[in-house]
């Protein structure tokens, strides 16, 4: 077990600290706090457990969080309605459509929903607009899963200029992002997907490892270089007694999962602590990240909205 | 020499006659042909060139092709009012502002007038909604270079799908929007720079190799696994006696140089054609491409215009 333990959890305290006067500076000066609307469509657990988290922390920050639901059965219209009334409320300064939307929107309903949010509002920062200013280095706001890497990065004195980083992923909302972030601080940048040959020996070139493919357990020991970052973006819920046995094997949250018949494991193998020279630990890795990054990102809308930026 | 020669002038004219059929069919329907508004400030000499090579080629393709001009000493304003006209302009799907911008007109400035062109006649590319486009796998309109390469590779018969892929460069013209396209094609991807450590070395990992840096003569043979293709998109003027002779030491270029005392080279060194699978030349490579996706790009604009997509 040599690797640090990058503690996401305490990243993500630091970041709301900073984020307070800023919070306390805007309710004085606006008379109200900056606001979040949060919709959440259906029931998955997931999403609950996800919303919840962000309301709470929301409200710990001083900000305003409102939750609006609609059923499962709600139409795409009547989604992009709702969307459309916070674009006009003059209280929420970020909007955010918790995804995966009910798969009876059809298929390219959440780039739709996402497409729909006022770009000044789009706290997620999947917005074309957003993204589009984020490759060229000039975005106010962007995705918070791959901004709180980069703050983990630097809050643990992990160089990245320079430096070897292989992303192992290619999503809108994280992947590619996170290649763009790390290449923008001079990170000589690596993305890898599934097509992608040799993996494991091209991954562990890497100085940093983001791993962000959504595979339990996937990054074995021979992906890494001794004594690499190693970022684990993987929330895969096992339920399969096996592979939470063998990856859980030592731990005491087998037994967790031996309770539950349910845990949450990474996409990095736990064996990998005994190679890796940093490490985030799922769960209290990059997830408390996303969650401090929304809030800031929702400061940082309502700074700019009230400064007619 | 063992290096085939990917001779962009045949590729492009291929392009051309491919487009022929769609400026027919949109001339037919629309009683009017397909319309490109250029825009040129100032008298740089190789912006004249590719002014007048741009306005040859859309004319022999059916195009309308308008050329506007403002003087070095107008303002950003008076750019920015031509945009808006042609914005609203029915004769024009597409409109180019001819970069680089004279300095005077202030460093952000070029940024500016890439975002007020309206994104349905951007047929370079550059507005933030289709470079964000272009990221999520939905652009219409897609950088010309960039998109010319793939162009290239596809009708050269270069296979892409799983091979290795160094772009480097990471401008917002070229390199990211390389890097994007590759990976939408499921190469694995990296992205070097002027901080990237050991690049010849990482270079020499690549079956495909895009140079796009800036520097004549900058990737050399230990840059280049043998048989890699290594696409050259460098255009730069030489006119240093001892660089333009090392570079074309026993070309007939040298004795164009020595006429001229100016000669247009690449970012890749003439003896890469000794260890390379293919190569594209400079000039008559990525050149003609380039313009060849514009005249493409304006006729895909035309068409989405009219079909109110």
């Amino acid at each position: 077990m040599g690797a640090r333990l990058l503690d996401g959890l305490a990243v993500a305290a630091t970041i709301r600290e900073s984020v307070m006067p800023r919070v306390q500076a805007f309710t004085a000066r606006a008379g109200r706090p900056p606001g979040l609307g949060i919709v959440l469509v259906g029931d998955n657990p997931a999403s609950e457990l996800y919303v919840s988290s962000k309301v709470k922390a929301g409200g710990e920050s001083g900000l305003r969080v409102d939750l609006q639901r609609l059923p499962a059965t709600a139409t795409l219209d009547e989604l992009l309605r709702l969307v459309d009334a916070l674009n006009r409320s003059d209280q929420h300064d970020g909007i955010l459509v918790q995804d995966p939307l009910p798969e009876a929107m059809g298929k390219g309903a959440s780039q739709r929903v996402f497409d729909a949010i006022d770009p000044a509002k789009d706290v997620d920062g999947f917005h074309p607009i957003n993204v589009g200013k984020l490759v060229q280095q000039r975005a106010h706001l962007v995705a918070c899963t791959p901004s709180g890497v980069i703050e983990m990065l630097d809050r643990s004195g992990i160089a990245i200029e320079g430096r070897r980083a292989v992303v192992i992923g290619r999503s809108d909302i994280v992947g590619k992002p996170m290649a763009m972030l790390l290449l923008h601080r001079s990170a000589t940048v690596t993305i890898c997907h599934s097509k992608t040959r040799d993996l494991a020996a091209l991954a562990a070139e890497a100085d940093i490892l983001v791993a962000a493919l959504g595979r339990p357990g996937f990054v074995t020991r021979t992906f890494v270089k001794p004594g690499a970052t190693v970022i684990d973006v993987g929330i895969n819920r096992v339920t399969d007694e096996a592979l939470a046995r063998s990856l859980l094997a030592g731990s005491p949250r087998l037994a967790v999962f031996e309770r539950r018949r349910s845990i949450v494991v990474g996409d990095v193998h736990p064996e990998v602590a005994e190679i890796a020279g940093a490490l985030t630990p799922v769960p209290g890795g990059v997830g408390p990240l996303t969650i401090a990054m929304l809030l800031k990102n929702t400061v940082t809308a309502a700074e700019a909205r009230k400064s007619g930026k």
